[in-house]
Formats: C-alpha cells, structure tokens, sequence
C-alpha cells in the first residue's frame, strides 16, 4: 500500500533516544500521518488530535486512558486514542505503525 | 526541507531486528529514495544501484568500498557509495538519512 501525491517531512521525528521514530507526511487530502517504529521498550504518549493508530507490522501492549489492563494489538489491528489524553504501550518485538490525527 | 507530491510506501524496511529502518519514497521526478533511522551498532550493507547518502541528524563512522579506515560524517554531510559493492558503519547515536538510488 502506498499514499501517492503526499507531502514529506524531509527529518524524521526522534523520541526515547531513538527507540521510537516517525516520518510526517500529509496525503493529498491535507491529513497529517506520522509512519513510525517503535523498538522493544515501555512507552507513555500523550495526544493531542484523537489519533488512529494502525499496526503495520509486529505488535504491541496497549493500555488505553482509562482502562487498567494492556491488550495487544497486531498486524492489521487498529485502535483509536482520545484527544488530549495518555496511553501506555509495551513492545516485546520491532513494531512498524501508521498513525493518522484527526483535526 | 519537504518532498512534495511524492509517493512513500506505507510499511518500513526492517533490518538488523528494527535498529536500522526506512521508508521507501519515490519523488516528483521519479527518483527512489529511503529515509532511515539506524541505532547505535556496526553495520555492514551491500549496495545495489549507486547510493548517495545524506546524514539529516546524529553521526555515523564509515568505512567506504576499498578504504581501510573509518571517516566520520555528521549532520549535513553525504558520501556516496559505489554501485555492487559493501560498505562498513559504526554508530555510536542513533542516526537520521536519507539515501538517494541512482537507477
């Protein structure tokens, strides 16, 4: 699958020393995406926008804003994260992710 | 900097378990290109096409196709490697480029 006639941020987003990345890109409807892996590791990401996240390759541990437990997350799965709130992820393996922000 | 009207394809590339990624672009003129992420490690790659490297954020020592010794290439500087051949990095920090295919 590929996104044609978008727009991409040349740099790459680096968080926890590199053990999380992205690239931004904007399709060609105007919408903000974030291409990102993340490598084994525990993680705490606040949002901004509600945001769509898409699991392309590998999974991950997710514990959404007031839930108490983690569920895992795989290749074709997708979850939705609220607007300004928090959420807990738990790699075990490389996960490769698309994140879409709804603004 | 930013590539516009380009077309990226939705999953990474995956090597040495997620410590070296990218992303495969192809821009306005047809050009592939990846943008990558490598962690700190040595490295080793073979090159297809010729490639010419761009480091956008960190370091990396390098070891060109016939060298015997490592230089080191920091933010804003490139090298290029030879088509068919092997080339040898050392990262001590994670690392952002972009490498361009001349096909």
């Amino acid at each position: 699958m590929e996104f044609k006639n978008a727009r991409i941020v040349k740099k790459a987003n680096v968080y926890f020393d590199g053990k999380v990345t992205s690239r931004t890109i904007y399709t060609e409807s105007g919408e903000r995406k974030t291409l990102g892996i993340m490598l084994p590791g525990d993680y705490e990401f606040g949002t901004g926008a509600e945001e769509l996240m898409e699991i392309l390759g590998g999974e991950m541990d997710v514990c959404l804003p007031g839930e108490t437990t983690f569920k895992t997350y795989r290749e074709g799965d997708s979850f939705i994260v609220p607007a300004n709130s928090k959420f807990k992820l738990i790699l075990k393996t490389v996960a490769d992710y698309c994140c879409s922000y709804k603004e």
